[in-house]
């Protein structure tokens, strides 16, 4: 129990679904819940809006699998990209930070995780066979492997490498500036931009 | 700006108004927007629906200044509790951090914050007025000031104090449990109950 029942059940439901979101504890949560209250106006009111417009809004790109209100989304329908390069991604989070980074303008594949089976993810869990689709299509020249220095990043690669190579598509993977055991999303740009522009053949 | 325009502009003030909560930074807000995307049906709706509920029930309680659904809040409306003892906060989440020590089942004054002249909080910024308009009543033998031991809060306890001396009213302050220079919302509950068992006069 968050707390005890000193505010009504409303505040206490409230405070418990902000416990849910990554980074928050419940003394964070308590505290975000009574600045949202005490801010009713220029923060709850619009976040209660952009989480709706959010539910019913965005969705999943049957393309490339990142998240957009529009589907195709906003980058597969670009068409100012480079279409003849795929990146290859673990999460929606890694393509977000590669596109800060603006290293690379082109399509890019959210696989949705990585081969874990210590954690019962098998290739069927990720967005794989969609990939093998697409890079069977001959409308890349290269296909980046932006996946973590992790074990499980670089067992994920080795697999789709062991389904790609058939098709002749040419497989590249990121430069080692990525450090070993570290993930994507928490790398500094720069860091990014040159691992991006280092990259190897696979 | 958050991030470039690669997930339209839903997902950008989602994750703009997420910076905005205390705790979390831009990182965190967009982690903390893409999970409330992927867990749709279990996060994101429901979230979604508690704000609006808080939006348009939660209030201010007209006689203590705290948060609630109903007004007077729960505490003031709850006939079990001692209706001779005010306790006085600072803020809402110290009402609710003494609440969950449990030290204490009686009637509160919420001040809205502590006296600061360098930041221009003067006291027609605080609920004071209704504070003495309540000790005026007669209805309280004893007046506890649980406030920080900071220089803003003991500036506003030696200003309460002035204000309710001409009333007769009995006050009282925490025992130095509280450590100086801490705020209250950040004590563990232990601390917190000692500090009010051995409160002293003021
Ligand atoms: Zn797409
Ligand atoms: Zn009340």
């Amino acid at each position: 129990m968050v707390q005890k029942s000193v505010a009504g059940p409303e505040i206490e439901r409230l405070i418990q679904l902000l416990t849910k979101l990554p980074g928050l504890g419940p003394r964070s949560a308590r505290r975000a819940a009574l600045h949202l209250i005490k801010k009713k106006e220029q923060l709850l009111v619009p976040l209660a809006d952009a989480m709706g417009v959010a539910v019913s809004e965005i969705g999943i790109c049957s393309i490339c699998g990142t998240v957009d209100t529009s589907d195709p989304c906003t980058i597969c329908a670009d068409p100012k990209r480079d279409s003849s390069v795929l990146v290859v991604v673990e999460d929606v989070a890694d393509l977000w930070a590669l596109e800060r980074a603006g290293a690379v303008k082109a399509r890019y594949h959210v696989l949705g995780g990585t081969l874990s089976p210590l954690d019962g993810v098998g290739p069927e869990d990720l967005n794989l066979t969609a990939l093998v689709d697409r890079c069977g299509s001959g409308d890349f020249s290269e296909v980046i492997l932006a996946i973590s220095a992790t074990v499980e990043g670089q067992t994920t690669a080795h697999y789709i490498m062991d389904q790609l190579s058939p098709l002749g598509v040419n497989v590249t993977k990121l430069a080692h500036g990525v450090p070993v055991g570290g993930e994507l999303d928490y790398l500094d740009e720069g860091t990014l931009a040159q691992a991006l522009k280092a990259r190897t053949q696979f």
